[in-house]
C-alpha cells in the first residue's frame, strides 16, 4: 500500500512538473500554469475513475494530490531557469510518471474486477489522458499521436503487469518491473529515434484545417 | 434485443472505420489510428453513459466493442488503398453510424426514464460526440459546426423515434424508420448542398485565433 | 432555495447568451449556436456533477436549464444586431454568470461534504469549465489562460464564500457578497488592464504548433 501510494505521489509530482513547464513555455501565468499542471497530473486518473465509476475520484478523495501539485508548481517556478534547459530532466519526469500511472491504472482496473484487457486500457488511459488534456488545452496536437512509441510503451507495460499479476509475482516486483518496462522502452525509442512509420509532421500541419 | 445489438455493432464498426480513415489521412500511425478509431466509435455512447450514470459504460461492460474496433482498424489498414478513394463509402459508413446511434441513444434515454426531450439530447449526444471528440483530438473544427444538417438530421431522427415509440409502433419499425430518417435527411442535404445559412469557412478560419 | 435557483437560471441565461454570441461571431448556424450555448451554459455544472457523482446532473434532472438556454438563444438571435455592438453587455453577462456559478459550485461542494478546498475547486470548475469547453470546441485558446484574472476572481470569490459560510453569515449575504466579489474583481481587472505578468499572446501564437 505504502509503496503504491508513494509512487502515485511521485508520478503526480512528475506530471505536474511536466505540465507546469509546458504551460510556462506557452507563457501562461501562475493560474494558467496551476490549472495545466493540475489537469496533466490528475487528468488521466480522474478520467479513469469517472469511467469505472470509482468515487470519490482521485483528487477529491485525497487532498494530497492538490498539495503535491501546488508544491510541484512552486518547485517549477523556483527552479525554472535551471529546469528548462534540462529538457532531458523534463522528459525523464514525464516518463517516470507514465510508467507509474500505467501500473497504477492497470492494477486499479484489475482490483475493480474489470476484464484484464479493459484493465490494460485503464492503465493506458491513466497514463496518457492527462497529457492529452494538457495538449488539447494548450492547442497542441496531442504528443501521443505524434510519438506513438509513447502509447506503445504503456501498452507493453500494462501487459507486462497483467502477466506478473497472473503469475502472482511479489507486489513490489510487479510494480518495479512494470515501471521499468515503460521507462526503458520509451528511453530506447527516443535514444534511437524509433518511431512507427507514417507520421509526417509537416504534412499534418498543412492539413490541419482541412 | 438481438437486432439492436447487431445495429450497435454495425454502428461501432462504421464509426471506427471513419475514425481510422480520418487518422490515417492525418498520417497518424497504428496506435494513433486505434485511439482515434476507439474514441470516434465509443465516445458518444461513453459520454451518454457517464452523463446518465449508467455503469458499466458501453465498452467496459462488453468487450465486443473493443474487438469490433480492432477488427475495423485492421480492415481499414488492409483495404485503405481501396477505401480512401471511396470517400462516398466513408460518408455512408459515417451516416449509418449516426442513424444507429441516434436511435440507440434515444431509446436508452427513454428506457432509463429520462424526460423525452432529454432522451432526444442523449440520442444526439450518442450520435455526434464521438465525431466531436475525434475532431478535437485531430485539431479540426468539429464537423458538426460546419455542416449543421448533421445535427439537424439527428434531432429529427430522435423526434421521429419519440413519436413511433409513443404510438407503440413495432420495435423493428421504430428502429428502421428512425435510422432511415437520419440517413435520408443527411443524404438529401449533401446531395443538394443544403446547409443552414451563415456558415462561412474562410471567415471562420481567419477569426480562429481571435 | 428560491434565490439560489433564480440565480442559477440567471447564470445559465447569461452563459448561454455569451456562448450564443461567440458562436454567432464564428458564423456558426442555429444548431451550432444552440450546441455552443448549451455547452457554455451547463458545461461547468455538468463537469462538477460528474466529478462529485451527483446524479441526475444539472440539466438532466431539471428541464428548465434546456428551456432557459433555448430562450437565451432565441433572445440572442432576435436582438443580435443590438447585442453584438454591446460587447460590454456580453462581458457583463459573462461576469455575472461566473460569479453566480462560482458561488453555487462552492456551496454544492460544501453541502456534499467535500473538503473546503475541494469545494473551492468545484466552484472554479463550475464557473470556468463551460467557457473552456466553448473555447476548445471553437478552437480558441481558452480565455482563462490568457486573462488569468478570470480564474483568480473565481478563486477569491470561492474563498470569500468559504469564510462567509464558516462565520454563518445569512445565506443571502453569502450569495450576494460572493457574486459581487467575483464581479468587482473582474471589472476592476479589466478596467485597469490588470493582468498577471508573462502572458504574451503573439509569442503564444507563434509557438502554438510546437
Amino acid at each position: 500500500m505504502s509503496i503504491i501510494y508513494s509512487l502515485d505521489i511521485i508520478g503526480t509530482f512528475s506530471f505536474a512538473i511536466s505540465g507546469a513547464l509546458v504551460a510556462s513555455k506557452k507563457k501562461f501565468d501562475l493560474f494558467g500554469v496551476v490549472i495545466i499542471a493540475f489537469v496533466t497530473a490528475v487528468g488521466g486518473g480522474m478520467m479513469r475513475d469517472v469511467l469505472i465509476n470509482y468515487h470519490p475520484i482521485n483528487w477529491i478523495g485525497d487532498l494530497n494530490y492538490i498539495w503535491t501539485i501546488l508544491i510541484a508548481v512552486l518547485f517549477a517556478f523556483l527552479f525554472k531557469s535551471k529546469i528548462l534547459p534540462l529538457s532531458k530532466t523534463l522528459f525523464l519526469f514525464d516518463t517516470i510518471g507514465i510508467g507509474v500511472f500505467t501500473m497504477l491504472g492497470t492494477e486499479k482496473g484489475l482490483n475493480f474486477g474489470l476484464h484484464p484487457f479493459v484493465a490494460v486500457v485503464m492503465g493506458v488511459v491513466s497514463a496518457v489522458m492527462g497529457g492529452v488534456l494538457r495538449d488539447v488545452l494548450t492547442q497542441k496536437t496531442p504528443l501521443i499521436f505524434k510519438k506513438e512509441i509513447y502509447a506503445l510503451a504503456c501498452f507493453i507495460g500494462a501487459f507486462t503487469f497483467l502477466v506478473l499479476h497472473h503469475v502472482k509475482a511479489p507486489h513490489n516486483v510487479q510494480y518495479i518491473i512494470t515501471i521499468l518496462t515503460v521507462v526503458i522502452i520509451r528511453l530506447i525509442a527516443v535514444k534511437f529515434h524509433l518511431e512507427l512509420p507514417k507520421i509526417k509532421d509537416d504534412l499534418f500541419t498543412k492539413n490541419r484545417n482541412n
